[in-house]
């Protein structure tokens, strides 16, 4: 990511050699947890999209007890402590600068946490719709909330995370009329960059609008237990 | 910023040598446009926070040919398109998968504009809170743009782009209710982090409330040239 500051071929080799043992710890804690029967989401979206209110809402859908999330935040414990509150098990980690979550972090943090008889864990990762796309953390889903108060140019302007994300949530879908959102438009240019993509709506103030997603990551979770109890 | 991904010493060393280079073409920049009367500006913030827009808003305070925007972003050049509607000459930077603007981007660009008579450089950073923030482009003034629908707790999660930042302007101010924004919170956050920033809250429905940024740009220039005639 931080590749393109004119110092040429050095830093792009370093950046090769991390990414390359990046991968590697990913695709251990990719095979971990379908040992374990855990679906490992990669949520990700901008800052204030609403990726802590998705996982309040499909706590209405997936019993909370199945959860696990691991908080990505430069600083503070502020969404731990909503989905604490809310009787979600929650493990912090603090970047400080750092622009997202790399596979080291996610290991270390499950290493440190007890998530034995879960079937999800949301990995909710820094606040940015650039940096994330390009990072493995072992993840069997990349979920991106995309927020109508966003608007509705941003499959354009950030095409990476909207090609690599396999479920797209357009968040705060109440707001949409006010703000001007063209969702034809929007749907559009996701039909030109990742046409395979799930597409679902919803609003906080709209607790069923949540079910979609739960069904959806459900749904993908099945897939993963099946295909691992056939080997 | 990409240093946290384990491999040390050696990524860090990299990353100081690309820092000290971009420094002292930053360092560059920011004398160059001094010596020709000119503002450059840094303006950030999360994507859809509307950059864009609070350049269109001074617009109506600044003489649109007094201004030269740098537009940078992944893909397209959608807003360049916008702003040169409204008049204002501008230059597209896309950085495909680049997170951030650097001074090298900035110079390049300045070397490929006639800017003769501009009296304003507004330097559109690429939609992020987390990386611009550390790297110098030459400007003289850094101003983010944080929206009420982003929510209240943005200052105590991305603390650094807050603290570096001289002027902070609140959008989207007119849904600050309908998003339950806590703006007591939030200033008092400002407050820990960065009190000696200016705030300024607009809407895009009020023209009005960009004057006080067009204001603080248009002083921060008139000191930025008296000091200079003053050597």
């Amino acid at each position: 990511m931080c590749d393109e500051c004119g110092c040429g071929e050095k830093t792009i080799r370093v950046d090769r050699n991390v990414l390359a043992a990046n991968d590697a710890i990913a695709e251990q804690i990719k095979g971990w947890c379908k040992r374990r029967g855990i679906l490992l989401v990669n949520l990700m979206g901008s800052p204030g999209s609403g990726k802590t209110t998705l996982i309040e809402g499909i706590a209405g859908f997936i019993e909370p007890a199945d959860l696990f999330v691991i908080q990505g935040d430069l600083e503070s414990d502020i969404d731990k402590e909503r989905l604490m509150g809310a009787g979600i098990d929650c493990y912090q980690i603090n970047t400080h600068s750092g622009c997202h979550l790399n596979a080291n972090m996610v290991n270390d943090a499950l290493m440190d946490s007890d998530v034995s008889g879960k079937s999800y864990i949301i990995v909710e990762n820094v606040g940015n719709l650039v940096c994330p796309a390009d990072v493995d953390l072992g993840q069997h889903l990349n979920v991106l909330v995309s927020s109508t108060t966003e608007g509705s140019d941003k499959p354009r302007k950030y095409p990476p995370i909207f090609r690599g994300s396999q479920l797209i949530v357009i968040s705060k879908a109440d707001l949409a009329e006010h703000v001007g959102f063209d969702q034809d438009r929007y749907m559009a240019d996701i039909g030109g960059v990742n046409p395979k993509a799930k597409v679902i709506k919803t609003s906080c103030g709209e607790a069923d609008s949540f079910k979609a997603v739960a069904d959806f990551i459900s749904h993908r979770r099945d897939h993963l237990v099946g295909a691992h109890h056939s080997h």
